[in-house]
């Protein structure tokens, strides 16, 4: 049978999502998880892969099972305590977690102050100068919509084919020292939220004026440079 | 010159606030920043002790000093980035930093759900089962007021001569699984907060009777021995 996890994790003890030789990823994790419990080997599908340090709170994937036990209480009881399986549904036959999606809902954290939290450390990008609110958000406006994200995309391995995605919304709240980015799409290209989100910044600090997005979206500034560190970032939700 | 301190920390990596022998304490942190930046041992006094793994928002300590720099900047670039100076002001000569305390706020965290959210690890105690809050709320109505705390005080060294104290204010807040204890006394006996919260959970939980509280407050229940873990309290404010 076919099972849909929903999985939050700290990523900081994470080589990131993605299973590699030398294990240590939450990818990993999860498939030694199944191994124990099924005696053979089973691969997690993910519904998108995270760099090492980037944290979820609802990364979604699937797997296909022979048993039918407490999945969650069982793969919790193998994991690491920094990553939990949320939710675990059945799901059908033909459901992929990264095929399947609609969208995906990102979360990126600022912590805006002179002195970061302790309990913001790897969990938030800290800045201490003054970032202007409204530049920002005039600036994510531009974002929205339906756009070639060439601009916001780094290479990893072969570049993608179509790198046009749908942002429907960028949505930015503050609350004390803390900046709260959302960005929900169809879909994200490599490293694309950290650099939207270091080129909103850019335009929050004045370092670059607001039309500098517009700019990069129409192919006119090359690629952004400017990534915003994997600490505050959160795969928040995979929409199907 | 005299300085007032505010400083915040997660206890999680840390023997305790007091100096000890060994070392590792977040006072023993501060020592070795002040003498690294005074050139000579500087000693920090504290409002009050917290246990290993106790965190704190707002704990308080004086210290004396002959320099006048920017301290704030100084003694957070010599410290782990765990422990934070978040304020640093001029005091009198006779401010100290326990001794002239009119009080202090303590919070505990509880994490009220059936599945640890990865982000609240070592930072909230972990409670799956319900928990009635009226039945808390009820409870905690009882430890108001002027009342001898004896039987939630954990011994250390030699005994309190005087037990009474008066907790103006207990606070109980829930949203979604998070719930939060608020206590704001004039002082707390060691282990109190923890002593608390472990008796008020058993209310909650329908273990012990709401009027328990007020058997231990009226001596007839001997000594409370539910501490509450080290994990979800949050020395949050002194007062003066």
């Amino acid at each position: 049978m076919r099972l849909r996890l929903v999985i939050a994790y700290d990523g900081g003890g994470f080589k990131g999502w993605q299973s590699q030789a030398g294990g240590g990823t939450v990818q990993d994790h999860l498939e030694a998880a199944f191994a124990t419990l099924c005696g053979e080997r089973v691969v997690v599908h993910g519904a998108g892969r995270t760099d090492a340090g980037v944290h979820a709170l609802g990364q979604c994937a699937h797997v296909e099972v022979n048993r039918d036990i407490d999945w969650i209480t069982a793969l919790n009881g193998n994991l690491p305590r920094t990553i939990r399986v949320v939710r675990c549904t059945r799901a059908p036959a033909d459901f992929h977690a990264r095929f399947s999606a609609k969208g995906k809902i990102y979360t990126y954290r600022i912590w805006n102050g002179p002195i970061l939290s302790p309990f913001e450390l790897g969990r938030a990008w800290h800045l201490a100068g003054p970032l202007g609110m409204e530049l920002m958000r005039h600036a994510a406006q531009a974002l929205e919509g339906r756009h070639d994200f060439q601009a916001f995309a780094a290479s990893r391995g072969k570049p993608e084919k179509d790198t046009t995605r749908t942002i429907s919304r960028v949505a930015i709240h503050k609350k004390g020292p803390l900046i709260t980015l959302r960005f929900q799409g169809n879909g994200f290209l490599y490293k694309m939220v950290r650099l939207m989100t270091g080129a909103l910044v850019r335009t929050g600090q004045g370092r670059a004026p607001v039309e500098s997005i517009g700019t990069y979206l129409a192919g006119g500034a090359g690629k952004c440079s400017f990534a915003a560190p994997a600490d505050g970032l959160y795969l928040t939700r995979v929409l199907y």
